[in-house]
Formats: C-alpha cells, structure tokens, sequence
C-alpha cells in the first residue's frame, strides 16, 4: 500500500514528531534544526534582511524544478536582491491530507540539494495538515535571513537617471515550463524553468561594485512589472530596447502560440540590476563570469523624465509604454 | 455588490500592488514595510532566535480571536519560548480566490492589534490567491526574529532533575472555543479562546531569573504534549500533579461531553515553564503579577529516573503515564 500524509501528520503528537524527525529531520540535517527548540538559535551581527515567500505553484513537478527547490531559490533569491548573502531559511510545509509520502520525500530531497547549493541552511520549520480538498496537494513557505556586507545599500528607490538597466539572460523559461506541463502542451525542445539560486551571482557583482544600485528578480509579473515597480519606486523612468532582450526561440513560439507577451512571464533564475554608467561594464563582466550571468546583457537606461513610466524602443523603431501586468494570464506559476 | 478577492489579485500586477498597498501596508503601517523592497533590511546584533508557523486554524473567526491574531500570538510566543524579544514579524497569506474583502480587512485589523500589544512589526510579506477549492479561505504564515537577551539560554533539552515545572495559567480553553465555534456547540458560559501573546509575560520572567531552563508554550498537542517532548529532549522524567493543573469548569464540562483529556487540548496564550528550585518562587510571584500569568502554578517537577517518561499523580492518589498525543482528536485548530 502507498504511504499517504494523514491528518494525524499535523496534529503535534506522535506521527507528527515522525514525519519532522525521519523525513524532515534527517534529510535537511544541521545541528540548528536538530535541536527541535520552538525557535532556532544563532549569533549574527550587522545589517541583516529579512524576507518570506510562499509557493502555491501547480503542478508541484515541473521541467527544471519542483515547489521544493523552487522554496528555496525563491527566499534565497529575494535575500539576495537585497544585496545580502542568504544564511538561514525557515521552512513550513501546509500539506493536503493524501499527498503521497514518495512525492514529499522527492520534494525535501530536492529542498536539500537546493540549500546545498545556494550555501543556506533551513534551521526551523512547522507542518501543518489540512483535510482533502482544503489545500491542493502541497503548499510551501520560506521565509529567510541573510547579511548584507558593509557599504552595501540597494533598494528600489535608489535608480539614478544615466543608470544602465542590466538584465541576466533570457526570459520567460519558468513560466512556459509550469505552464506547458500543467496544460500538457509539448514543445518541440522540452522547455525547462530557470529556477536557479543568485546568490553566488550577486556576490560575482558586488565583488566588483559595491555602487549597484537596485536588484530585482522579475518572478510574478515578469520582466514589465518589476521594471514599472522600480521606476515608480525611484520615481525615474526606464528606457529598455527589445533588440537587447534574450528569449528563446522556444519560449517566443510558445508566447506566440498561447497570446502571450515574454515580457510579463515570471523568471525564477533571473536578475535585473541598474547601476551607475561608470560601474556597468565591470558588472556585465563580473556576471558573464558566473554560470547564472553567461547572458548578461544592458537592456537600456534610466532617465529622469516621465517618472514611473517604462518606454521600450521596439524592434521595429517605434516607442511604447510597458505598464505593468493587468489580470493574470497564468495564475499559480509560483 | 461584496468585493471579493480575484485570482488577479495573486498575479504581482496592478491589482495586487493596490491590495498591498490599500489592505496591508497602510493598515499595518512602518518606515521598514513601506519600503516594498524585496527583504525588510534593519540592523540587528547579537544572539538572534527565528522562527515560523503556519496557520489554517477553521473557521476563520472564533471566540476570542481569529486567524490574524493566532499568526501573529504564535510566532510571537515561539520567540519569546526560547527567551526571546520578539521584534520582526513577516505575514504570507495565501488566499482562496472568492475570500471577502470584509473579512481580510477584518483579519488585517486584528494583526495590527496584536503586533501593537506584542510590539512587535510586520517588515516583510507576501500574498498568493489560489482558485476556489484549491484552500480553504485563509492560511496565514509567520516568521520572526528576535533577540535573545545576554545570559539567558533557553532549551527544551536544559531540564535537571529537581527542577520545578510551572503552567502559567488554566489549559484547553482554545482548543474547545475554535472547536464549540466549528461545531457549532453551545455552552453555557461562553467560552473564549486564551489567544495572547507572551512576550511581556517572559520578559516579567526573566527580569526575576536568567537561570530559566525551559519554555514552552502547549499548542497542538496540549500540555501532554510538550512535557513529553520536554522529558525527551533532555533525558529526563517528569512528575505533574492533576490537581495543580487548573482548568476550567466550563472547558472540563465540554471535554466530559466530547469525550476529550484536557491534557491534550491546544492552548495559545499558556506557557510551562521548568526553573532550578531555587528561583520556582520569584519566577512564579513574576509570573503571577503578569496578566497572563494571574493563575500560574507548580504544577510538577523534574526526576531523573525514567527518562523521556511524563507520570501524572491523579487527583485519586494513583500515578499513571502522560503519553504523546496519538492520532488528533482535533485536526486545525492553529
């Protein structure tokens, strides 16, 4: 017989203390976690972020990646665009009664292997359980805790007009990976996520700037959108040229077939970052450098005038405003 | 016509930046939230404690508190069990499509008023709405960070034996108003849920003693529970005496009812503390002059021999064994 999640799983007794310690526990091992406190311990010191996700993506098995490390890249991501180096994650997991206890233990496997490579440890963490049909198989939180290296200071507000927008390689994989796997669409070359941990790929960059102004990772309203948030923050606009922005040729078709625009499909490995014109080509270098960056490219330019708004030149020479994302053409992709 | 949530509102479009600007920000209003980074940045040195818990407690609203102020209570109370002064908050809802705006702005209200009595703030959060049926209304993750005061080393594996085990206050009463609620019971008297946060009353604590062993606070699982994990982490026995542990007539009428041991009931706003001998009577007097601590008790104290065994002496002079709780007579009640 298949091994199931039981609602017992969340009660706090005895199956519960099983679940945490033989396929939590073991797995995700470190003496922080090991120790099972209510809150887990630890001495740091500086300027500290502070971040939480959670991940509601369906389905939890994609091309390229699962919620699992998708838990992590995404809290590991968000640290990092802080300019922090990610350390400790918490981690909670609201599971739907009848999950299979193979599929979880596949997704704690891949939540370790991400924390191994995005050098970050899950140090606590809760599980919860919720009756058939109040969840839909599996939801995951992180919420995560990094340091930011002294005379480090990015934020969203800080794009200076003459600043080079920077992004780091193509978009729109992660969002036409879960989206053709949840339809059961074939592409002619299998089309996975670049969910990717940045981590090492903002240290790459800070190691030669620390004047970079803002990161973002353009996730849930694609490239557009966090392009428009980081104008209206800085109150600058941003100028960006088609011509300059990476997309596969598979996810330009899958875009063309579905009706939908790359510049609003959400990322989950990808970074754009603005900074000051004097610093921009040791930045690209420094990202070329890193397997995460290979890509990198100046997309355009802040400029002071038209605050909040984004202006692309297109391909065919004309200008257009990119507002952000209205609706939602692909609910669930994170 | 109501205003619900819409799926859009999860996108990371235009939609959901006006509901977190309109429905979170504004309400749960601080210079670190505002900034809608990525990662709330603050600087921050020292023995940290960070933690998280997810909350899917149904319904929604019941006696004496409500989903809000249980996500806010119980991170909050898991930093202050490892003596802790909580100071961070971060709030991830997860929302099912179709929810009230009514009642999100009702549980929003509600975590404003708890983070305001905890003095505690919300930095950083998230928002995802999955479509109808995919969840059940509402789960709301917390984590948070704190800082542990110079001296104070708190740890469910630091009982000794001769330690005298304290419960800050009557048990079940949370257990039983979420379930009375659900069920639709009625009692005689009604019945509120113990929902409060703790981290004055541990402060109250540890102004008096930094030699406090253990903290814990019963949630899932009950005051049964926690002893055993407390006995088990730290190799030792403990003894309670029933008729030390208070509970009330009208949480004891209901259990008689349900067929339910008080023991095993969950509790929000109780903490059980395990102190050297020495200090049991100031803490307890420190305890006692908290509002939460009004009715607090030496309830037991720790042996040495049997370890990892919790043994009740019953109010009719037998001894019998306090298991884990097995199987859950009582599935989301946090």
């Amino acid at each position: 017989m298949e091994n199931r999640i039981l609602l017992t799983h969340g009660s706090g007794g005895k199956l519960a203390h099983e679940l945490v310690e033989k396929s939590f526990v073991k797995a995700l091992a470190n003496p922080l976690l090991a120790k099972l406190d209510d809150s887990a311990v630890f001495d740091l010191s500086g300027k500290l972020a502070f971040t939480t996700d959670s991940h509601v993506v369906s389905p939890i098995f994609y091309p390229g990646g699962d919620i699992g490390k998708l838990a992590v890249c995404g809290t590991v991501n968000d640290l990092a665009m802080s300019g922090a180096k990610p350390l400790y994650l918490s981690l909670a997991f609201i599971i739907e009664e009848g999950l299979l206890q193979d599929e979880l233990d596949k997704i704690v496997n891949s939540i370790q292997k991400a924390t191994k490579e995005a050098e970050v440890e899950i140090v606590t963490g809760d599980t919860k359980v919720v009756n058939r049909g109040s969840a839909d198989k599996l939801f995951i939180n992180t919420a995560g805790v990094g340091i930011i290296p002294q005379g480090v200071n990015i934020s969203g507000s800080n794009a200076r007009p003459g600043d080079k927008v920077i992004l780091s390689g193509t978009i729109g994989e992660h969002g036409i990976a879960v989206l053709s796997q949840r339809q059961g669409l074939s592409f002619s070359t299998q089309l996975e996520s670049d969910l990717a941990p940045l981590g090492s790929l903002v240290a790459d960059m800070l190691a030669v700037s620390h004047n970079i102004h803002c990161l973002r990772d353009p996730t849930r309203g694609g490239l557009a959108t966090i392009l428009n948030e980081l104008a209206e923050q800085s109150k600058v606009s941003i100028r960006i040229n088609e011509e300059k922005i990476p997309v596969r040729e598979e996810v330009l078709a899958a875009c063309e077939m579905l009706g939908l625009d790359p510049l609003y499909i959400a990322n989950e490995g990808k970074l754009v970052a603005i900074v000051p014109a004097l610093d921009a080509t040791k930045v690209l270098k420094a990202m070329r450098g890193n397997h995460y960056g290979k890509s990198a490219a100046v997309i355009g330019e802040v400029r002071a005038e038209n605050p909040g708004r984004v202006i692309m030149k297109t391909s065919l020479g004309t200008s257009r405003i990119i507002d952000m994302l209205v609706g939602d053409p692909l609910p669930r992709i994170c």
